[in-house]
């Protein structure tokens, strides 16, 4: 037996940028020990659990780098992540001689650190030895939380990160500004924050504070793909750039109000290239949410400078023409940004030709597994949100409709399931701000975070709810007011109000 | 002009003892000011709002008791009321010479004193002089919280007793124990909360904590009415009672399981008149609660003793008629320790034989129209909560629902609306713990509030909503996660997570 219980860990580098797919890992072995199946959420793709029991004792626990690992102490970012570890770790720790855990890349050491002794030992005060082989099924697997309705103080965001590294997700979408508000501080255009921001000071985010979440996030293997959603949703965009949403008429007279962004006017293209220019260097990650969804024509159809420019553009009174007319150069404008982009599935539906790596995103309630299949079907990768829209609340154990979710379950080919990359669980902002989003957002995505990171075969309903009753108490343990499943208690209650 | 602007307190006496009714005060005067309409919460029933606009300055604001005042400096409630709402004037004061609160009663003083300046400044600079007259509609207005299907630290009660009276509830309604758990640590059996609480040390009341709880609320005007629900909602009390509860049989054997509680025991009977004498002792107020619902006649059909004492009694098959044997000598019980009771409707409906003073609380949600029909005719005082099931959660402005109820709204004299004293809006625990409860029930018991304080004409729901918007700002801003009502922004958003 070694003095010291010793984590070894040997990775094959430190992987410091953030990039598109972070999961492409296996094989992390933590051999030194596991919980009993209980407490482990989501759960491993392979876990065998020994009969050898050890018992837990006082400190005389270390994390040491493999002489192997070419990560090891000059990586900030693991060290980092042993440091959060270490402070969950509290009393306890293990007798046995060593664990190992082992990931090609750094990603799988920072997802794979939350099964270790503190992650695992909630009810127990002794663990069994168990090698756990895993990997997440999909390699996209987000949480949407929205900004505009309601501002998110930049607290509650770093929360609710934590949070999602402990359920392996690995994507914040950041749906940042909508029709309700801008608080986006946007460097080029100030204006739009200063008009369009609930309060221009006190509902803004600074560009320090744009960087502290996005730094905050890879530290724990999420990635931030921001949202800017045009041309619909864009009312707050007007207030501070002049002339860049269409104005609408009542009869032959503008009647003061405003549609979605102008498609006609080159300056809109100048703004969106200034702008797009700008998020490409303030968001590191390959991608950008376009949105595109949900394009109200009342507007267009009344302003007769559209109509003209219809009629020169021979789209006769198919807007969904116009829609895409706009939406095609904006892809252009961030193409040339060398970024990828993802976009809601109306902008697929309305045959906008798409670059071959565009995600298309599929929300629509009915009918989505028709559009799975026809989004695969024409070769586009996609992610699927429709099942999974958390603002959506009703009585009783919700979570259990979302883990019963089969996110492959449409009709298509294995290539097609193949272009399935994962899913997003939403909480739109309607209803929801600071006072009520954590308790409403966890451990319902507890359950979509299962459901994309478990085999397709882990749908035993009891088993999950054994597991993430325990889960939910871990995370209460930890300060999220994550709320309960059902009646019951949790050793250490939230202890804030 | 005088040099301090002053609040002068002209109070009848200090009524420091809990009463049952404390609402019959009339007359609170703040002729001082008042808000626009805009943040008043509920509304009062008389507001007369002047041209005179007083700009607010820096502190040099007073509050002086009256030299009428009966109640005055001597009066610790008073006291204690006056540097509770100090704390929350922070910066702002006003320049205008006098105002008075005038309150025959000093639980009238304490509500109104909702009213002064920081509660209704929230985003003015100015505010008009104004005389409110003010009085509640009825006199009963409780919230229920659960603290058996989840734990209840104290410190959410004692927060939520907080926000109670900001929104002029008066009662407390503590469904403290129940089937899953029993946290309340009896000094007379202390087994109960030893064997049935979920942990006998971190999940239980203490007599400390429960003194600390009403005196807490007492404070504040409230009423704590406990309720010990019996014969059904009872499995924790049998783990720590031996013979309590009926034995259940499965053919000619026990099967293991247990019950309602044993009617036909003497034993019971003991239990019951020592466990409700210290009941009586603990608890002030002149009223608990009895439960009675939701018998399950089940076990005592399958127990052969049960059967036989059945013969006997000449019950026949009905097991109404033993539920009633049952709670007729509990009301006996109860009715020695010098106290009123609450009982849930079915009580009544099984037709037992009640005090006249009974209170019957209606919760059923199908015909509770008719209900309240049927125990007023009986001549019982009755209280409404069918309609304000908060624990019902759906997507949406719910709050709506519970507003535009009127409890008024059945077939009766006169005499039988007279009957009716009040209501409670439930927050049921199954799927409610710390984590979640605070923003579940606000704003949402807030339409219960102003339905059960307001006059009966209050009812336009849009200027509700931008009132109760400005209201929930105001909690938020004293550190209440109150939940948004729709796409909005607080000057000061909620800083917890």
């Amino acid at each position: 037996m070694l003095k010291f219980v010793s984590l070894l860990l040997a990775l094959s580098f430190c992987q410091g940028l953030q990039h598109n797919n972070i999961d492409d890992y296996v094989e992390a072995e933590p051999v030194f020990e596991a919980s009993k199946y209980g407490s482990l959420w989501p759960l491993p793709q392979k876990v065998q659990i020994s009969e050898v029991s050890f018992k837990l004792t006082s400190s005389s626990f270390r994390i040491v780098d493999a002489k192997a690992s070419s990560a090891g102490p000059s990586c900030s970012l693991l060290q980092s992540a042993y440091r959060r570890w270490w402070f969950l770790t509290d009393e306890l720790t293990v007798n046995q001689p060593v664990a190992v855990l082992k990931a090609p890349k750094v990603w799988g050491a920072l997802f794979e650190l939350n099964f270790c002794p503190p992650t695992l030992h909630l009810f127990q005060k002794s663990i069994n030895a168990a090698i756990i082989n895993d990997f997440p099924r999909f390699q996209h697997r987000g949480i949407l939380l929205d900004s505009s309705r309601h501002f998110l103080p930049i607290k509650v965001i770093l929360a609710n990160l934590e949070t999602m590294a402990m359920n392996k997700f690995n994507v914040f979408h950041w749906h940042i500004v909508d029709d309700q508000s801008f608080p986006y501080l946007s460097r080029t255009f100030p204006q739009l924050s200063e008009q369009g921001a609930y309060h221009p000071y006190t509902h803004v985010y600074t560009p320090a504070d744009v960087k502290m979440v996005i730094e905050f996030a890879r530290l724990r293997g999420i990635r931030v793909i921001p949202e800017f959603d045009t041309p619909g949703h864009t009312q707050s965009w007007g207030k501070g750039q002049k002339d860049l949403l269409t104005p609408c008429y009542s009869g032959s007279k503008p009647s003061g109000s405003f549609g979605p962004v102008n498609p006609i006017l080159n300056t809109t293209y100048d703004f969106m290239a200034q702008f797009f220019t700008e998020i490409s260097t303030v968001f590191p990650d390959g991608y950008v949410h376009l949105g595109g969804d949900e394009v109200d024509f009342t507007c267009w159809k009344s302003n007769p400078d559209i109509q003209k420019f219809m009629e020169q553009q021979h789209f006769g009174d198919d807007y969904r023409k116009l829609e895409s007319f706009y939406i095609q150069k904006l892809l252009d404008i961030v193409t040339s940004t060398k970024k990828g982009y993802l976009i809601w599935q109306e902008v697929f539906d309305n045959g906008v030709k798409l670059k071959p790596d565009t995600v298309v995103h599929v929300w629509i309630g009915g009918g989505s597994d028709k559009e799975m299949s026809s989004v695969t079907a024409a070769g586009y990768t996609t992610i699927l949100s429709a099942p999974w829209y958390l603002d959506y609340i009703s009585y009783g154990q919700d979570w259990q409709k979302y883990y019963k979710v089969e996110p492959l379950n449409f009709e298509g080919t294995d290539e097609q399931k193949k272009l399935v990359i994962g899913g997003e669980a939403c909480l739109w902002g309607e209803y929801v701000d600071a006072t009520n989003l954590t308790p409403r957002l966890w451990p319902r995505a507890s359950a979509v975070a299962e459901r994309l990171w478990s085999a397709k075969d882990v749908t035993d309903i009891g088993d999950a709810f054994n597991r993430l009753s325990l889960h939910r108490c871990r995370m209460v343990e930890r300060g999220i007011p994550a709320e309960p499943l059902f009646s019951s208690y949790c050793p250490h209650e939230y202890k804030g109000v």
